[in-house]
């Protein structure tokens, strides 16, 4: 595994710093007294393009050279990721090449679009989504960058966490949803980079249980199905950001789809901002397990808020 | 009319200060450059109770002395200020007696017992409502305490905008949408006494139209009907706070349903608040006149945040 030092995530922040927003850190005295421990939210809902993703894709191109960043980047993803690379590119001015399966809404693909990402489209498999990325790789000689199993993407991710101790250097706990592994990984890195006592806890839907189930076999496991209203967090982990995770994330909790809305309309009534499901899972996280947090000063990474206002019936 | 100076509305200020939260000023790249102008968000969705009306609550029962006090307010109201008032009268431990038509919707009437009103039920009318309003003052002995019409409630709400220009003294104009006229008359008060060179401006659903016609013939006029989506502006001007708004508010902007809903659409979607239908009539009027606001800086008091998430899909 490869050496982390404090020197590299800050350089990491200050590359990626005239880039991205510094975004609030917000507490809400009703949900502390819900919850029964202090909770800072890092809002990355009001990071450029409304997630937290913004940040590793921002980092990921800007370490490349001027030569590499003139060929272009390359992902696949449906989601955020895809978006985040393309915005971060068109800041830059770097060519940015995704490919989404065929069947991705089309909501997704104008998104990409309006960021001036060029779009390939292929197959809903990730064999070919991998192979029309290669494709991409081969010809234009751009560079592949994956959405959350990258090094500098994780160290990205990080920035979030590291400016939270900034403001908040006397946390016992930061909690983040458990997706690929890049916001966690990134997360638990600058934690133990930062802070000696500050603990790095994950939070996962049982639907797609996969990390938890990773951290106890030792190996990555696999979702069956991901029947979850949390979509960001459907996809499994990845041999970059996997070891980081077992080395410092304390634990993951998981929580039912009843307990994710729950928190989800807390946070939607109550604190008056507009987050993904997926961020609500951590707030679920805290509230099923009262006792592990109780009294503490919890930092909570609120990881995006990009919803279909189309479809909140099926969130409410 | 009365006399208002910089250092009553200062004192109501310092009054109110320990009570309510000093809430956030945002703004947005995105929505700027839509916008064709500067806008600057006061954020009265993050005020306690989720709106502004708890700054006039809190005033009108603070200018109570003592006696006053422990013998406890009363309004009537089906909305904002009837929590406003409740939550306020219970942190500063005085009774209050929130008059609601049988008619109000559960949740209304649930959220005031969460904060402590005590409510005594009446049939749906104006005439009642006051009849039941006045037997609680004589039998009780409590202050009444209008939502809108009330000069220290109107004090109260304009401490907003004081903040606002306080942080923000070079805005061009300060624009929030026109119910009752509390909020309007309040702000209009505090940047006529705070800056010579702001103007104020009030936004309104051509549905509910009154506070525009009143300024055009001169009278306080009424809504035949109130089908708009921003059902916290249905209501009336009243004989306190008319005379401030002809004195101050440069124009009102009427703007259609439509209008209401694509700024709504627009602050949930890119600035990731929740916010309530009323807020956006202000946004929305600077979207319909760009050439009014073109390169001005604006000030907007986002009155507030509370929404029924069930109800969501008749919003989007």
């Amino acid at each position: 595994m490869e050496v982390f030092t404090k020197e590299r995530l800050a350089q990491v922040h200050e590359r990626i710093k005239p880039y991205i927003h510094e975004t609030p850190i917000l507490s809400s005295a009703l949900t502390n007294e819900i919850a029964g421990c202090s909770i800072f939210f890092k809002c990355e809902n009001f990071q450029k393009m409304g997630a937290f993703k913004m940040r590793g894709a921002t980092n990921a191109i800007l370490q490349l050279s001027k030569e590499e960043q003139q060929k272009g980047v390359v992902t696949h993803s449906s989601g955020n990721f895809a978006q985040a690379l393309s915005l971060a590119a068109k800041s830059l001015e770097v060519p940015a090449y995704i490919v989404m399966p065929s069947s991705a809404p089309q909501v997704k693909k104008d998104a990409v679009k309006t960021y001036g990402g060029k779009i390939t489209e292929c197959p809903p498999t990730l064999k070919d989504r991998e192979e029309t990325a290669q494709k991409i790789v081969d010809e234009k000689g751009a560079t592949f960058v994956h959405p959350s199993n990258d090094i500098e993407v994780i160290l990205g991710q990080g920035t979030a966490a590291l400016e939270l101790l900034q403001k908040k250097p006397y946390l016992d706990i930061v909690i983040t949803p458990v997706g690929g592994g890049g916001l966690i990984a990134g997360t638990a890195l600058a934690v133990s980079l930062f802070s000696e006592s500050t603990k790095t806890i994950g939070a996962e839907p049982f639907e797609v249980d996969d990390a938890y189930r990773s951290l106890i076999s030792g190996k990555i496991e696999t979702n069956e199905s991901t029947n979850t209203i949390a979509d960001g967090l459907k996809t499994k982990l990845g041999d970059q950001n996997f070891p980081i995770i077992q080395k410092h994330v304390q634990e993951i909790i998981r929580v039912t789809e009843e307990e994710i809305k729950n928190a989800l309309k807390l946070i939607w009534e109550r604190m008056k901002i507009v987050v993904e499901p997926s961020s609500a899972v951590a707030l679920a996280a805290i509230l099923k397990e009262p006792a592990k947090f109780k009294n503490k000063q919890i930092g909570l990474i609120i990881s995006g808020g990009n919803v279909d206002l189309g479809k909140l019936a099926e969130l409410f």
